[in-house]
């Protein structure tokens, strides 16, 4: 015989021995199966028909939708709520009287759902007019990761500025695991942007991005120092509008500006600002 | 209560608003999910019982791949009609009577099994006997993520070889989102191919990469300009036999051309043409 | 009609034809579900509840404890006779006798995850306290790629010190799809160790890493040569104690030693070993 | 080889052969398993959280009742457009514009639930009073197959009234299915009936039963002629009120009157009508 | 703790103390589910799309139908073979070479399909005329239980006739526990038959049933005797063509013959022969 | 638009209103899905291999047996809280403490399982020994839903019997829908008990049923009267051993007893004692 009962025990001991990471914490945590589940409706929710194995028409589309609405609320408030009673748990504040106010923020998210669309759609004609590859902007949708990693960033990025912890976070990470893009819930993106192949692309959590910023595979944006202390501060760049970063570039720093109009080459590395309209390659 | 109703009718007008992304649009589109559901019978056709959990033998064989056949046909050909009647509708052409040709693409891939079966064997042998770490032949083609990428390659680009939109790129995206290994469909390999840990490796459409040939992670093979007035036009580099490109190498350009033996070094960038037996590696 | 019988017949033909690739091996291959579904487990009983769906409370954590323990005897047990039936298979041996044998190998696997555990908890400590963005190690539990990457990499490498084939190998894959992070469970890695955002990096089999190295996106420690006489011969690199290499750095060959202390920068390109307290960067 | 082949040929000709039993018809019929799952969806909105694994409260009610109200609308009102269209097409008429005509009927259905539910209860409640082994109303609603098998039969009932074809007696025999009552949905049966044990229980179409009714298991109620042209007639008993009757007895014929007060025993073959009050046995 | 060791110890002696039911023999056993998954294959095969979530069309249908026969060779060939070799196991022979075997009667039953799938339409036709509440063929195909029953029977009835031991029984009691009908597959049942209500019919294992006979819930055709050495006699009644047994009649004896044209009243008991054109009523 | 917010406040309205069954009840409610699956898990702790799809060998039985154990503790332990908790707020008291007490019958139950197997053989070889169309005993096993209906009895009756509220009502009402033989859990059966084709079988809370005991379909073992003041009363009535009782017999009555070795015929109907050795016949 085994005695598993034996291996049991001690590993019951050890979970007791590593006072952070224990049990009860655990109970009040976002679940994370819930909240991808959640985020693939709001994803149907913008682009209809287009993920899902679903016969759509204009005589369904309504109850579909509302469906989909109540399903959205009703899902991704329980999540919220857990989330912030584990904020509060940690800061050893009551989480009670708090189902109200997550129910408000995912109400805010919908409503914020055809700025979202329109957004997406936007970012879509981009990929659509920038890439000889694409062929309609139906293709555009169905199937660059690009596309889809920002959608879900401005999702991630509503909820992270109304202050709901952890949840964008998952849903950044759920996005990082399918594209290999890695966009902190912080960073500010604007319009029209348009990321290619995507795969291995870091974008920190105080970047700010302008309108019609082109960016390519392993494409860095990141801090110079990740201490600690650093928490709050700005420390990753600023991309101003329409500039282009080629693949694998690095550009690092929370003072450094790239200026607006400019190309940053392939396998680059900038510590510092440059000058709008600037052309950076490597030598070699 | 939560006004859903009258976030419900926002969500609809906001489908309204925007033309070029509408429903009507979407119900002819190829499903996601029926794609990959035969991707994986066509994988598993080439390898049986590697990647699934099905006990085989001698005698079952027969009515196994006589069960596969027929549903890869029924399951690809019902999306390669709709990704052709998809097509016409964009190009205002009727998409009737499309079926039969459909299957006969359908059919000419299951008779090109045979062959891209063979390239898949060579591709395993290319990996082991390159490869110190590997230790048998069925250990490559359970756990090499580059010789899956190039499986799914070869059906993609036999698909876009012979006109079928939409579902080639699908496939490529699949199997990109699961290795991060972006092929594009239209890309040429050939046999002996080789991509190890691949993660980031990215190959344009218009590549032409001959025999022999070995890609490390992170390389790019991608275009000096992705101006829309590209489209049809050769874009990315051409790779002769023989040809060892390492880690985050950077080849740009329709006009390049590795030349066959060449080596090059990790983290290069590459946008003109070397000659035969070049040895190519950055100074730092 | 369309002639599906004598397709089938002709892709029947196909499976003779390549010897080095044919049924009977994969009858004793590890099942590739069965494998990860075991390891699921694993990550499960490490941290429970962090990812799964599951109420857990003080009452019901033993008997969920004891359950999965067995599951993971009784599931990982078969999958490593199988591995252990095959490679006798190759190597013209009888696999007869082996349960006993591989159900030992679990069950010290099972005996070292107290172990484990530790290591993970400390490699999750490392991670809070060195990213700014990380605001509890629930968080880091949750949602660090790099974190999941380091676990199943401990469990991989203790079953490949075991001299277990295929199964290492099988899971390191599993990991290196899902996070983009490729670690062949030969190395060697050291506690309170941080892989941060992770896609693309790429650590060898024979590679030695320190205590409290931090480790960015697109690192390769990579091997000079891989001709396969190098098997069993170290090939990649030894990192020490407390050495920081920043995104994109690739670090090569198997008598490259990195002295304690050190910062490698990000793109650089290093082939020959560096003292301790290093500062390598690029220049341009 | 197992001459596939041909047998599809004489399997596609066999289905050529009977023509009244053909491919076309079936493409425009109800699917058995959506009416399943928008039945079920109607249940548990009947009584919520007592057959489904969800945790509700008052906070997410609200939401939950949202969704599942749109989802019946959509699912249901899917089947009845097709259960309309298959009738059409059957009386060689044009199905179109059926969408909003359908939809108006599920809404009605909709309507109409919060007088299901008071009926409902008020059957859990006669169970509740009239059982000794009934410990609590939680216990009849949870698992009394004789109250089910009622609020499927008010629901397929409601729509049987408005004319839906087909969709109805899906509902009847997915319940028979499950508890062995048959009943169909042309009966009128009274409020707080009570069917215990239930199996093999058997209500005619033109039944009328009347208020406080007890059936107990192997009870039918039938026809004397089941000729065709007595299509449409009352070929039914009618059961007035607070009549009690046992296990296996047998009322047959349209103009059999069951008085009311009255008690039938068991196993007894009534085929004419009987005063209020009697009190019916077998001799035996 | 919980001392769950020294309980599966108990347990596992449990399984070594009655020998007529250990593990080896169950290893070598049909499964359940797999023979229940072919049979409802072969249900779709005999009347495609009525049962199952599919869009067919006149397209599909031979790639849909290959796929089907193949799948139920590989299926029902397995369990044939398990079924074969553990009656080889009782009987100490040897069930090598049994798998050409096993696939031969799995072919002759797909040839038998036509026949099968004419006779059913014949049952559906019947029922249809027999039953004013009936609609239309589509509806009687899609919910009379007694019809899927007799389609059921007509396949394990083909089984049984073959010498194929246990599958024919778990066929049988598969559809006993959805319909409340319970057919031995021993039973010969003519053409046109119908089965109305059904729950609680029991038909033994040597009756021999006529054509156009009409069954009502409840019905016994069974044994006077069940002593074990009747076994191979005639135990069950015959019942010549076009009779009709109303609800809750019990026929029994393997002597006993209703003679054609006979109407057999409901709740009557029969032990001996009656003469063709019989009228038999219960008296009270 | 389809007015559901409207129609949603009407809903929540009607749960308002009907006091007795409501949301909060609800929630502590054993939930019916978790109590099937731990009965399903202690149906295949008692004959392992026969109804899963599990490749079982020696080596492996222990761990699955040590699994299976923890699951059904942790299962229904769960569920038994729920249970009690339940009665208690009925009863306006505390359910708290309780997890050890429900944990301790559950282990109580898994302390009965080598008895309960004992007897489920002893049923099973006597069902192989009075059919003479039972063919082995692992037939049986698999195959007779009178076995099954006898093993889900015992279990549901030793939980019964220690006062676990609702969910051995949860399991006899499973074995009911599947088999059509409703046996409460209150029932006290003796060994060697032999169920036949079993649909329509009902056997009440206060039978006292001996040794070798055989009941056909459809026998009902009933209550005279059904009052509410009986509760607690023995209404139903005593089976002494070797009694034989034909389809379709009504036995009714608390102080009924059928003494040994008697015969009781089909359809007969039964209220007040008979003596042993009796021949019960209907004239008809």
């Amino acid at each position: 015989m085994n005695n598993i009962d034996e291996r049991v025990k001690r590993i019951l001991d050890s979970y007791e021995q590593f006072g952070g990471v224990n049990l009860t914490d655990s109970q009040n945590f976002p679940n994370r199966e819930a909240v991808v589940s959640a985020l693939l409706d709001i994803e149907n929710l913008i682009f209809p028909g287009y993920r899902e194995d679903l016969i759509l028409n204009s005589d369904s589309i309504e109850s579909l939708t509302g469906e989909r609405l109540n399903r959205i609320v009703r899902v991704l408030t329980g999540e919220v709520v857990k989330a912030i009673k584990y904020t509060c748990l940690h800061n050893n504040r009551d989480g009670s009287g708090c189902y109200k106010y997550a129910e408000e923020i995912v109400l805010m998210l919908i409503d914020e759902m055809p700025e979202i669309r329109r957004l997406a759609c936007a970012d879509a004609n981009a990929a659509l007019s920038g890439d000889p590859a694409a062929q309609s902007i139906e293709e555009v949708i169905l199937s660059y990761p690009g596309l889809e990693a920002l959608i879900v960033h401005r999702v991630a990025h509503f909820l992270y500025s109304k202050g709901v912890p952890v949840i964008p976070r998952i849903m950044s990470e759920y996005i990082h695991g399918k594209t290999g893009i890695d966009i902190h819930p912080g960073a500010q993106i604007g319009e029209e942007c348009c990321i290619d192949h995507g795969t291995g692309v870091v974008i920190g959590e105080t970047c700010i991005i302008g309108r019609q910023v082109k960016i390519y595979q392993g494409v860095t944006l990141g801090a110079l120092s990740v201490k600690k202390q650093m928490l709050g501060k700005k420390r990753h760049p600023t991309i101003e509008d329409n500039v282009t970063i080629y693949a694998g570039a690095t550009i690092l720093g929370g003072g450094t500006v790239i200026g607006k109009d400019s190309i940053i080459g392939g396998n680059t590395w900038i510590t510092s600002s440059v000058p709008p309209e600037s052309r950076i390659y490597t030598t070699a």
